[in-house]
């Protein structure tokens, strides 16, 4: 029994390195469209336009390396908590480069328009939403629950964040109609980051529940 | 080996009837909101506002439907491809609960604003988007891939819809600053209806894998 327990521990291993690399590229998406918009850089926000396929492609191979776990080893308890975690990470990975790219596409939006006075609070609540995604992965990396449990806090600052947002650009917009296209541009962007918030949310409940065994989805709206 | 493979065929099909069901519910919330928002009627908003309470239940029970399945029956094939389907369709549907609270917030807060005149289009949105989500969910009843690669091509005709709406609302905001919050929130309801058509699309996918073992995701960008 020692070699193929061994072997399935190394499998187990590459699939978690492969949603590392998952991981890291989709934060670095993310990190490359917002700092495109903030400095108006065409360059950066093209690359992250035309440059899904690799995750994409990340995204098939680690479902079909789930897949093969599941179908071939019939792992249990902790083991099958980690592949079942590694299914849902995945989906919420690939939607992450999804948004990067929706971010970039309104940032190339935004560019044909004069820039909005008030955007710098967008640069905060990327780095935020980034920073949460970054930490959820560091949970994965290391089991770690309490940084997990700091990106499910950090998600009502991150709201918070995309209400004073709304709010400002609102005010922009009335004041000043000229702006209204730059900013939908900008309103759009704020609720991309709002979802690579939820995203990493998502990845963090998989992170304990892997752990923990714990479900700690929908607690504030218990009953 | 009789009577577990029935016991298993029974669980199996138990989870089949739940997933229907929290597709049910799903479904019946946005076209609740949407119509809410139509007819400018708090009552059936409200009602989805604050009833998010057992689609979040239905989650978490299906999850462990999946999980003990995983864990105790080791299924192969066709059935663990199901298994697999049903985690991910469960994740997707709960997230189409999500969205029908968002649309009923921004309806919610329409409802004090003076209606936009040229919101009909909307509607007609509201509908195509929960049709796919209606067909995904036939398709998984049913097995049907024919189905399933309906919905797939629906999806070009929502993101139309979409771009169709945005620039009806961005016409009107320009030609009458006063009308800049209300088209707000419908610009917004327009990309909550966007994301249930991705919604109903991962489903669709996952329907055909399931079926057929093909993974057809990423076609469209394939190099």
């Amino acid at each position: 029994m020692d070699r193929p327990v061994r072997h399935f521990q190394q499998e187990l291993g590459d699939l978690r390195a492969r949603l590392r690399d998952m991981g890291d590229l989709a934060e670095q998406r993310i990190r490359t469209a917002i700092e495109g918009l903030v400095a108006r850089d065409p360059s950066r926000i093209e690359s992250v336009r035309g440059g899904d396929q690799p995750i994409n492609d990340l995204q098939m191979e680690i479902d079909d390396r789930c897949f093969k776990l599941l179908a071939l080893q019939q792992p249990v308890a902790v083991d099958l908590r980690v592949i079942v975690a590694a299914v849902k990470m995945n989906s919420d990975l690939e939607r992450v480069g999804d948004l990067a790219v929706n971010v970039a596409e309104a940032a190339s939006r935004y560019l044909l328009c004069d820039p909005v006075s008030k955007a710098i609070d967008l640069h905060k609540m990327g780095h935020l939403a980034q920073a949460m995604l970054h930490q959820a992965l560091e949970a994965f990396g290391h089991e770690d629950v309490a940084l997990a449990q700091g990106v499910l806090e950090d998600d009502d600052r991150l709201d918070a964040l995309r209400d004073h947002i709304f709010r400002e650009l609102l005010t922009e917009m009335l004041a000043d109609p000229s702006t209204v296209e730059a900013a939908l541009d900008l309103l759009l962007v704020s609720r991309h980051l709002e979802r690579v918030g939820d995203h990493a949310t998502n990845i963090a409940e998989d992170v304990i529940f892997m752990v923990s065994a714990r479900d700690v989805r929908h607690q504030a709206t218990g009953a």
